[in-house]
């Protein structure tokens, strides 16, 4: 028995292993391998909606909010995020509390004027500033609510006047967190959730729709939610 | 015993089960799940490795290519093909041969202007238009090479003066191809090399850094490539 310390990929229960190979042999009795059923098979459905189901239930997701499950990770929600939220010639106001948030910016800036409310960058992120104002005028503000590598986390959030969208991708399911506070959540999944390869992304449906960029089909939070997240694994499984 | 005829994802072999079943138990001989094991242990990095040199075996691949895996399916390269090789204010020539190809049409219209150099949609995509010409003045020719829906195949690829870009997704690895003939080929896993989940991309490097538009880092094929293709696994893993 070896014990994994690592950040992430996370640790997993044993009695996860054991009914993820059992699917990849044979899954619910099907007489087929999960890898090899169509995503429109009732039985891969129930495991889309129960992941869901948990989600929501876990988090106590409030009405008006989408649960969506993507690919490529925290990092392509850093450019899916300002692509979704901050149309052109507007500003997003961000925080830089560590090497991940850090990234998030950089790739934001593409999209439109960013404005770094405040930053531990100087002090090698060893702290979280909390002297800072969200403006009024910003499409959204952006938080990183954990960070790992200097072992800061957030234990409140900011009262905001604009919408909130927070990487929780290192901290998630670890404690309460009030849903409502946020209008965009997201994670990978293999910090805190299971293995590396999915995010998952809850996103308030009223705050989408709201900018005039043209974006790709699979970029797009709308689209994935239309095919209650089943566009992703439609596209690459038929 | 269950025989699956679909077309995608597609059946693969028991041994294949049984050898992934084993890993998400215990993978090789590390005491730990392949689901929880950094893909920067030598043993991970091996997999990797050996799935990059059966590529480049199997396809004979030649000097100047990298192969990258990437997430997304054909359809995120729908977007990454013209976001990476069509600068603002230029062409790209595309043949629509069936929904794939004419999906891969939709997303390349927010990048530039496509010029549609042939279509078989008004006779329900039941041929693939031969008579046409590439112009030279377009940035890159995209083509589809099967269509699974309507049971067409590419036979042979026309003459291009231009970079040549293929989604392969439905009948790579069936047929010899001559890999010097393209610039780009991609394919989702699904149809005829795995389960679900991954892309492989095939692109000539030297076509590749040559439009002056910023693209967000997970969408650029140039840092999945300075990264051995371990960018993404990075991003999403760590």
């Amino acid at each position: 028995m070896k014990y994994n310390f690592g950040a992430g990929p996370c640790i997993l229960p044993q009695e996860v292993f054991k009914q993820a190979a059992q699917a990849v042999l044979e899954f619910d009795h099907t007489g087929l391998s999960i890898l090899e059923i169509s995503h429109r098979t009732p039985e891969f459905e129930a495991v889309v909606a129960e992941t869901e189901r948990l989600v929501r239930t876990l988090l106590n997701v409030p009405e008006g909010y989408s649960v969506i499950f993507l690919q490529g990770g925290a990092s392509l929600q850093f450019s899916m995020v300002p692509m979704n939220l901050l149309g052109d010639g507007k500003k997003a106001a961000y925080t830089d509390t560590g090497v991940w948030a850090n990234k998030a910016i950089k790739e934001a800036k593409l999209f439109g004027e960013i404005n770094v409310l405040a930053s531990s960058k100087g002090a090698n992120y060893t702290f979280i500033p909390k002297d800072y104002e969200i403006p009024k005028d910003a499409a959204y503000f952006h938080c990183t609510s954990n960070n790992t590598i200097y072992g800061t986390e957030m234990h409140q959030f900011p009262k905001s006047p604009i919408p909130v969208v927070c990487d929780m991708s290192s901290d998630i399911f670890s404690r309460e967190v009030n849903v409502a506070d946020f209008d965009l959540i997201y994670a990978g999944a293999q910090k805190n959730m299971g293995p590396a390869g999915v995010t998952l992304v809850i996103v308030k449906d009223e705050i989408l729709g709201k900018i005039d960029r043209k974006i790709p089909s699979m970029l797009d939070y709308k689209i994935h939610i239309e095919g209650e997240s089943m566009y992703f694994l439609f596209m690459y499984r038929c």
